[in-house]
């Protein structure tokens, strides 16, 4: 690589979302640390990872593989892709490594069973609990929400728009180059009290695919008015 | 008229978005009452709604104005299109004449000055306190919250997409038959807890619109797979 980029952690990025952003940042060339609960899970993981860039005719990819802690202190950039019930004790776990760093934060408060309906936390937003536990020393940017992960992983063309949300610009101007390396506009929207709106919008989603039988996604339109 | 349509009151109905959805019903042939606060005020948007049909050519309309309790007497179904700091004390006026009817609610919570910042009330959303207001008796259904009203009022075709949310799916159905009725795609998009999704993405098309210099919108995608 001709140009140095960002060392991106993936938090929890042995899931489906976390597997789907990790192809397509090691793909744009990003080196990419796979962090988990457990090292022997995110080995797996990474080693998946490999094998399937090498598939896809990805000549050269930097993947690594560490327990989340350790990813985060190695990371330049960390995202967050845990189930919602391991969001705040995977934050306390990581705080100190994210210190001066962004944090995407890509959870969703879904409350199984109901799924499809939006039950937000009282205090507005997982990305509010998220800029709340890690204080602010670290940029807090929410991203990916809607994004079906799906669509992520196949490595197709995506018909869904990334709405970002931080009370930092330019946080959220670095994380908008992240959503256009994975193929895909991002747009600010805003504080992160907006994460609420996106957050919410997934749990409609997941109603609507449901109804139609499909993947919805969101595109905003408009923007030449 | 062939076929015997809705009589729908448009609540609050001299507001910018209550005057383009009494436009692009009454030039759908659906027989419209304008509510207001106050008969005068009501009148007056009554005429200019009547004014500007002819303009548009529409050879017959039907538009009443009365205030906003007689108009929900009358109605077969109301549209509510009020500021937020006004949408408790008009529901509790209109509680009576809305039993058994569908009250179609566009409300957004927006609290000024900060009205690109998602704040939605303790109760989930605008949707949920209409529904606890008016009780089981009425069926609230959310919709239109994303749309701006400039383009509902200009008449022109809209690329945005109407998430229609309710308890009750024969009424959501209802609501869907009035979007399209207004030149707009509806969709199901769940119970009334799922309009906090929609009503605090208003918030962040408002950030998107400073933003970006626009009038922005939401399209759902993916539909089709």
């Amino acid at each position: 690589m001709t140009e140095s980029k960002a060392v991106v952690a993936i938090l929890g990025g042995t899931g489906g979302l976390g597997t789907g952003l990790a192809r397509r940042w090691a793909e744009a060339g990003y080196s990419i640390i796979i962090g988990s609960r457990t090292q022997d899970k995110a080995e797996v993981a990474a080693q998946a990872l490999r094998d399937l860039m090498k598939t896809r005719g990805v000549a050269e990819v930097s993947v690594a593989a560490m327990d989340n802690v350790s990813a985060a202190k190695a990371a330049d950039i960390a995202a967050l892709t845990v189930p919602f019930a391991h969001h705040g004790a995977t934050l306390e776990s990581v705080k100190e490594a994210l210190q001066g760093k962004i944090l995407i934060d890509v959870t969703v408060p879904l409350v199984p069973p109901k799924v499809a309906r939006v039950q937000l936390p009282a205090e507005g937003s997982a990305g509010q609990i998220a800029q709340t536990i890690l204080g602010k020393g670290v940029n807090v940017v929410s991203a990916f929400q809607n994004v079906a992960a799906v669509h992520l992983q196949d490595g197709q063309g995506m018909e869904c728009d990334v709405l970002v949300c931080g009370d930092n610009k330019e946080a959220r101007a670095k994380v908008i180059e992240l959503v256009e390396a994975a193929g895909l506009r991002g747009f600010h929207a805003g504080s992160i009290a907006n994460s609420a709106a996106v957050e919410a919008m997934t749990s409609l989603l997941i109603f609507v695919n449901k109804q139609y039988k499909c993947h919805a996604g969101i595109k905003l339109t408009g923007l030449d008015h």
